[in-house]
């Protein structure tokens, strides 16, 4: 399959997995992701991209296996100073990591896009793929918080509810506050159009997923590849393999099942790969008009990820 | 000396030095440092502070002994990173001295003051005395460049000058970059006014004092106390004894020797401490209107610094 091309949209950890697992089989260059930037914040005056950063150093093989996201062999001295002072500590910035965020914000400054900055960041990782942000213009997710604490109905950013508050507390509402202003990134449209197969990795289909949607014009470029789309289901047995995606769904309205998936889904993608533990309710998904595959899914191992790469590439419209 | 309030005008190592001495013969809550801000800069999108930094890691005992700036037990895997990516490395920022510009960097983005975030870096640090940068609004030393070089004619800041050509380039000129739009820090001009004595501190007078006294107000402030202010010559035997004072001195159209210092410094000093080895310039001194104090005036051990501060601080207003 070396001459085709693969555009996978994609969060953090999961799409990462998933994107190791199809460069194990195809050709890097053939490869394109489209990245969520609804994660990134502003602190300490740098630019965080957590899920770019996430797919770079995870490709790289330079994720940090103990936390999964940052990078292996960290040291935390620059976080140790800001403590001393009292400083904002709650998302921790490993030293290694922190050169990242420097080079990204100093480029930034220096009139570089995203987009440049990004390839300029994988090119010397060398990770042959190509990462692109879905746009080059500020998109931030914003959940507004429910339950009964003290901050029921405040809206906090992403980073905020998923690493200050550890996503433990229950959300009422989630927007991409400056979706509708921005574009989508410059190859992000034509790598849509042209891709051969497009795949939707087993990210977070509400903080993950959908903000990569909101950007004007991505959906519409979705629906009419939709033939061509493959989806991988987050939700393996009725739960999250990490993080609050089975909470959010449920939270939100929608089933935290492989049910609840294929009903968002199904607008958008004519195969959803589910887990070999939800074969039961493959007659369910195929009802709600999106064909299943079934396969082992939870990619424990980089052999069990290069299976499933497979199994969703030759998914792809069959 | 316990009621004796001293305000000293400071650039960064030499600055440094004599108030190490000071606080060691007096009670540091009498204490005010009059900072340099025009080396400050923007990198990475951070706000580095040179000269307080280094005069805070110092009085904290916390400086590199090995490079006279920065903190000591540092590492360098930020750097590390930055330089994977070609980005801009020329000027080193360790990991434990990170968090100084990460806390600082958003504490202004917060709404801070420089003046506050100062106080708290201080505190955090048990320094004792009171630092102020001598404005809160943003001034910077730029270097025009001279020679046969390239950049002969070119300006640039002083960072650009000092570490990232390390001081190598003749000067042709030097100016304050928003000096007139400037104020001075709450806090300045009454530290200068009730001071029972003020100390220039043997730092560069053309880019670590200067700057300072290019704040409005700060020179008449300074000249109405010039009874009770002593100077202490950077230049030592013709020479500065770190940095680029001396040439700068020549290249500016003054005498690099104390003789030039005197002329700079006797509208606002009534005293003028010269070291030992310049003892046969006394009467020189003297001639320029400024009384000459000799006292061994390089600082190698804290000994020699604390001997220094109880001849300056006996020879105000004598």
């Amino acid at each position: 399959m070396a001459d085709t091309l693969i555009t996978v949209l994609a969060g953090g950890v999961g799409a990462a997995r998933m994107l190791s697992g199809i460069l194990q089989v195809t050709d890097p260059a053939t490869v394109t992701a489209i990245v969520n930037v609804g994660d990134d914040l502003e602190l300490h005056g740098l630019r965080i991209s957590p899920d770019l950063d996430t797919i770079t150093y995870t490709l790289a093989g330079e994720i940090n296996p103990e936390t999964g996201w940052g990078l292996r062999d960290e040291s935390w001295q620059a976080m140790a100073t800001v403590e001393r002072y009292g400083g904002v500590s709650w998302f921790g910035l490993g030293d290694r990591d922190l050169g990242t965020h420097l080079y990204r914000t100093q480029r930034l400054a220096e009139g570089a896009t995203l987009t440049e900055v990004t390839a300029e960041i994988t090119d010397a990782w060398h990770l042959g793929l190509r990462l692109l942000p879905v746009t080059d213009d500020r998109l931030r997710t914003m959940v507004t918080l429910a339950g009964d604490g003290d901050d029921a109905g405040l809206e906090v950013s992403f980073q905020e509810y998923f690493v200050q508050r550890q996503h433990g507390v229950p959300v009422a509402s989630v927007r991409f506050d400056g979706a509708e202003a921005s574009a989508p990134g410059p190859e992000v449209i034509e790598a849509l159009i042209d891709a051969d197969t497009v795949v939707i990795a087993p990210s977070n289909p509400i903080v993950s997923i959908d903000p990569v949607l909101a950007v004007p014009g991505i959906r519409q470029a979705l629906i009419s590849r939709r033939a061509d789309t493959v989806a991988i289901s987050p939700i393996v047995a009725g739960a999250a393999l990490k993080g609050p995606a089975d909470r959010l769904l449920s939270e939100l309205g929608h089933e935290a099942t492989v049910l609840g998936v294929a009903r968002l889904y199904a607008p958008l993608a004519a195969t959803l790969v589910i887990d070999e533990a939800d074969a039961a309710l493959a007659g369910q998904v195929e009802a709600l008009g999106i064909r299943p595959v079934v396969a082992e899914s939870v990619m424990r191992t980089p052999e069990i990820a290069a299976a499933l790469a497979r199994t969703v590439l030759s998914s792809a419209g069959a």
